[in-house]
């Protein structure tokens, strides 16, 4: 099996391809930092549609393309239409004819699916309601970095989203050991769980769900938040922030994981999901994290741009 | 007589240089299937100026010139305030000494003539509310590809607005045969329409105009049409929709072209001037016209940015 | 002493690497203008973040990087939310992970500072409340390029805003002659013009406050203005009009000045600080200035980014 076209789950990548990408995200960030050039995407194009805009996503993806000599072009909600102006099945379309990519960022995990499934071109999924895989891709390069992925320990801690969800299948696909600890009423969704433990009876990963975070962190690695209340649950905020109390990421918390480092993907809550002691502290790894995201990306953008069949 | 330093009608080309500019199209679209580069404009700058955003016109330039090896720089308009922050003469001005070209799509057609009276660079019409010569250029592409333009006959149905008059004017240039329908009301501009019968008297070009559609379509090789409304113009929608109803592309209308391939130069407005069956079936060509804007694009960019001269 | 890290102030730049920077600024222009290639900075990334939207500013640095074969990433105000979505240091430490440089047009000066402060990356004055110094070295340039600045005196006349003081420090810093006119009420900032007077010691520059315009300009070799009302201040207008009335560049107050040409920054409020014909007359230099942002800002940016350590 091999690459797929896109890139819109870690489930759909075996795990030698996964780790491919992780080697050569390694190496782009070599060459980054010695200011070597890699250019090794020359005149492609590449399409962003992003329902919101957002910092590091939209950033890295540009620099991205650009530092591999390539170029983004940038694709206003408005402007496209989906759905409105003009069908998902039509905007693929048009675009695999004119571009050698497309990045989708959209609230509905199924528009990435249905621009991919009509499009001839690579789509990559830069963040959905239902997973974030570039994020995780991003995560794994920041732990392995430091310690293999079977000789560590990762807590994720919080709320079940998108950024879990893509976090335990990734682990599960690499053979990593990682904990979830939510609310039972917002464990990761089942679907990916249960896709996740598949993955693990094969990879030797150990997945687990643990309630109580002060049991779950103890002995961890790493320890990762994100926020309480993503994009569009703002009504909810309240009664979120009280069902998550128990689950913010603190000096008292982390008294059971005394040598772990904090991941968080950014924007952070302070004071909400975790302190500003413990985000701006020795122990976080949050700009590494985020720089990540470039080097993870531009190996996702190499692999799917660079190895795609011409337009149309 | 050469190629002038504008862009702005396919009057103002003489017929060779349309020839070839269709000949390096179909050479540059060889090349990007074939992912081979073709950078011939490197470190040229295109800005564009778009009073509306739209998918194909602003993604094929921008790709275009990116693919070309230079790059586009958008301007908002409120950002240029053409008429209220500055005139139209200073803004051409002011450009001239930055970039290397300039695309606008206006509503307005004598503004994209004044920017080029004003500015040394070349400037190329995006579209405007009297002439969309881009677009008639990849539909020449879109002929061309499958049989010569005067053993053709292209039937243009619907209302006689922007994209007819510049088919018009285009296949009068390049001696087609093109038949034009629509009400009597609705008619090309005069103006076109008689300055595209000087051309076809030198070039052979047949130019006809035939009220009823059964009878205009009747062998024709390619059926074409375009919304029945068009921005600016939504107010009128309904009289328009009650006008125009004879002149939808259907199934009945096709059956006097048994062998006619479709053209509609997106996006469509499926019920109203074509069926979605039309549209979505095998005669259509749509998304090979929509794909030849870049390539002709491609071909004008370097035909005027490559030929101009230095920046002032 | 050395280039700094950042392009905020003339007044942190040694005098010797402002002249280098005219110097290479004329290089340019003679490459640009003859189209020779010159990429000095491939594969670079350049984030812009603009509170406003420009013309001239932004489309000069876009341009401006993408001559020098890099690549500029556009920062809406919204999508980077500083100050709400996430703090000045973590964009600028966000930023500093993933691109080689920032230009910001920020409102509040301390805001671009804080910026270059957290920022390990070169961050670039594109224009705050209190300085313009890009605009200052695109203007020296234009003069330079027709007599030596110890040669001409520079007459500025109208309010003393950022370009005041921005002209006066560089001229301070490069032993120029500049008058400045303005009403008491509306001198160059205090700790501008003293920290000037501190140059021009070292430098033999010879800068004055001269309240009447027509003592001010007599003898000029450049009577250069700007609008009395700047963003931000419009409900001032009125009353502004009144006080600045006397410092009009017209025909009237130039004849004190018979040799002068005029130099603007744009956009003008023709009829307000200049009147058209000397805008648009023999005398003006004003699209010589604007271009000479371009060509002035690649020099600065190849120096900053160029001599900038790799990313982090």
């Amino acid at each position: 099996m091999n690459a797929p076209k896109d890139f819109i789950s870690v489930a759909d990548w075996p795990a030698e391809e996964l780790q491919a990408l992780l080697r050569r995200a390694a190496e782009l960030k070599r060459l980054h930092r010695k200011r070597e050039g890699h250019a090794t995407l020359p005149g492609r194009t590449l399409a962003m549609y992003f329902e919101k805009p957002s910092l590091r996503t939209q950033v890295t993806f540009e620099a991205g393309i650009a530092q591999l000599g390539g170029q983004a072009i940038q694709l206003r909600r408005e402007q496209v239409g989906i759905g409105t102006r003009e069908s998902v099945e039509d905007v693929a379309r048009n675009l695999s004819r004119w571009v050698h990519g497309l990045v989708a960022r959209t609230y509905d995990h199924a528009l990435v699916e249905g621009l991919a499934a009509s499009a001839t071109i690579p789509v990559i999924n830069g963040l959905t309601d239902a997973l974030h895989p570039c994020q995780a891709m991003a995560d794994a390069l920041t732990v392995v970095e430091r310690v293999p992925l079977d000789e560590a320990t990762l807590v994720y801690v919080g709320d079940g989203n998108n950024v879990a969800a893509s976090l335990v299948l990734l682990w599960a696909q690499l053979g990593g050991r990682i904990r979830v600890s939510t609310p039972a009423s917002h464990r990761v969704d089942p679907v990916y769980w249960e896709r996740a433990e598949v993955f693990a009876a094969a990879s030797g990963a150990r997945i687990e769900w643990v309630e109580v975070p002060e049991a779950a962190v103890d002995g961890a690695d790493f320890v990762y938040t994100d926020v309480w209340t993503s994009m569009g649950q703002e009504e909810e905020g309240e009664a979120r922030r009280q069902l998550f109390r128990p689950y913010q990421v603190n000096e008292a918390l982390l008294r059971a994981a005394p040598e772990a480092r904090v991941l968080h993907c950014l924007p952070a809550h302070r004071g909400e999901e975790i302190t500003s002691d413990v985000l701006d502290g020795a122990r976080s790894l949050v700009f590494d994290q985020a720089e990540n995201r470039l080097h993870a990306q531009k190996a996702i953008l190499e692999r799917t741009l660079g190895e795609a069949p011409a337009p149309l």
